[in-house]
C-alpha cells in the first residue's frame, strides 16, 4: 500500500462522520482520488433512492482530498456545486474526483459520483468546487 | 400545529438518512422553512467541527423542502451550490431556505445554515439552487 | 458625490469592456452595489431576450465590486454560479449585490439582477460567489 | 461543412451579443462543440486581463450550445457555476463545452474556457451547468 494512500485513509478514519456513513478511501493517485460507500437502508430516502445529502457528502469529502494531493494537509473546502442526474439506486456509491486547476492557495477540483448495481455502473451526480490553503 | 408543517414533518420522519442524522423541521410559512439539526460527535470531522458533508444534507434537505412549498411534492433537486464560510462548531444547526423564484416546472431557492453556541448564531454556510417538477 | 462612489466609478470606466456594454455604477454603500445596463439592441440574443451573457456580465461585475468593498481594491473573482428565472425584456437591467460573509482572504457575495419595462421591475437572474484576495 | 455546424453557425450569428462581442463556431461533434472569439481591447477589464464576463459569456453560450445538440433547439440555460482559475491573456480564447448528462427536460454539460499565446494553450476558466427544454 502506497505511504498517501495510507495517509489518506488515516485522515477519513478520523472523520467519525465518514466512519458514521460507511466511506473508504478506494484508490489514490497523484492527482485524483476515489471514495466508496456502501448503500445501505439508513442512507436512502423516502422514495427508497439514497438521499442527495449523501452524494453531496461523498462529492464534498471527495473534491477535498483531492484538492489536499495539490494543496497539503492544511485545506479547507470553501465551496462546490452539484448537479444530482439519476436517482442512486445500487449496491454501492463510488466518487472519483480529480485536480483540474492548482494554483499556490487554491485548487480547482471535479468530482463525479457513480452508483454500482448488479455490475453496472451509472453517473448519478457531478461536482465541482475549490478547495483553499487555510489562512494564517 | 399547521396542516402544512404537520405534512413536511412527515416527510422528514420518512428519510431514513434524515433520522440517523437527527434533523427536524422547526418551522414552516408559505414560501420559507427552517430545519434544525443538534450537533453531536459523530457528526464532526477530523479537527472537531462539523462535517460540511452534514452542512451540505442540511441544505440539500432545506432547499428542497422549500421547493416543495412552491411545486408540490413531486419534485427533485437538480443541483445546487454552497459556500462554506467557517468551522461549525455548536450546539445546533439551523438551515433557514426560502423561494426565490418559482415557475411552473421550477425553483430557485436559497438557504443560510447557522450554528448556535452558548446563544449566538453564526452563519456557516450559505447555498442556492434548483428544484424540479419531476418529468412525466 | 461620496468617496467610494467615485472611486469604484473610476474603476468601472477603465475596464473597456464595461465601457463597450454600458454599465455604470448607480449607488453604493458600505456592503452593497447597484449596476445599472441599459439594454439595447446589441446585446440581445437570437429571441429578443437580454443575451444571458450580458446578465452574467453583470452578476460577475457586481459581485466583484461588492467584494471590493470588503476586501479592498487587490481583489479576484474566483467563482460564481448564476440561476437564470426569466427571459430579459425591459429597458434597463439593474444588478444590485452584497456582501454575505466577508474574511480576510475572502468574500461571499450575492447578486439579484433585475429588468424594469415600464415601470416595473422583474428579477431575471440570482448568483452567489466568492471574492478573494490576490495571491502575494 | 456538416448541416449540424451550419446549423449552430446560424444560431450564433443570429445573436447580436454574440456578434458584436465577435464570437464563431470553430468545430461541432454529436456531443460537443467550440466556440471561439478573438481577443482584442474591448474585451478587456482595467489590469489588461480578458474581463471574467468575457469568459463567463463564452462559457454560457458555450455550454447553451451543448445541450442544444441534446436537447433540440427549445431550450434555455436555467443555471451554471464557473471557476475562473487565470488572467486570461493572449489573441484567443476558445471555450469547449460537452454534454455530461441528458434527459428527457435536461442536459448537464462543462465547459472549459482556454487562452492561446504565442502558440501555447492554458486553461482560464471552467463551467458546469443546466440547460432545459422550454416548458410548454
Amino acid at each position: 500500500m502506497s505511504e498517501v494512500l495510507q495517509i489518506v485513509r488515516q485522515v477519513l478514519d478520523s472523520q467519525p462522520f465518514s466512519v458514521l456513513l460507511g466511506a473508504r478511501i478506494s484508490a489514490v493517485e497523484s492527482k485524483a482520488i476515489s471514495i466508496e460507500l456502501p448503500v445501505r437502508a439508513e442512507l436512502l430516502q423516502q422514495h427508497g433512492f439514497v438521499h442527495g445529502g449523501v452524494l453531496s457528502y461523498l462529492a464534498d469529502n471527495a473534491l477535498t482530498f483531492a484538492g489536499g494531493l495539490a494543496l497539503g494537509s492544511k485545506i479547507v473546502t470553501s465551496e462546490y456545486k452539484i448537479n444530482y442526474v439519476r436517482p442512486a439506486v445500487g449496491e454501492l456509491l463510488v466518487a472519483r474526483a480529480g485536480v483540474v486547476y492548482a494554483g499556490s492557495r487554491q485548487a480547482v477540483c471535479r468530482c463525479d459520483v457513480f452508483v454500482q448495481q448488479n455490475g453496472t455502473e451509472k453517473l448519478v451526480a457531478t461536482a465541482q468546487g475549490t478547495i483553499s490553503t487555510q489562512a494564517d
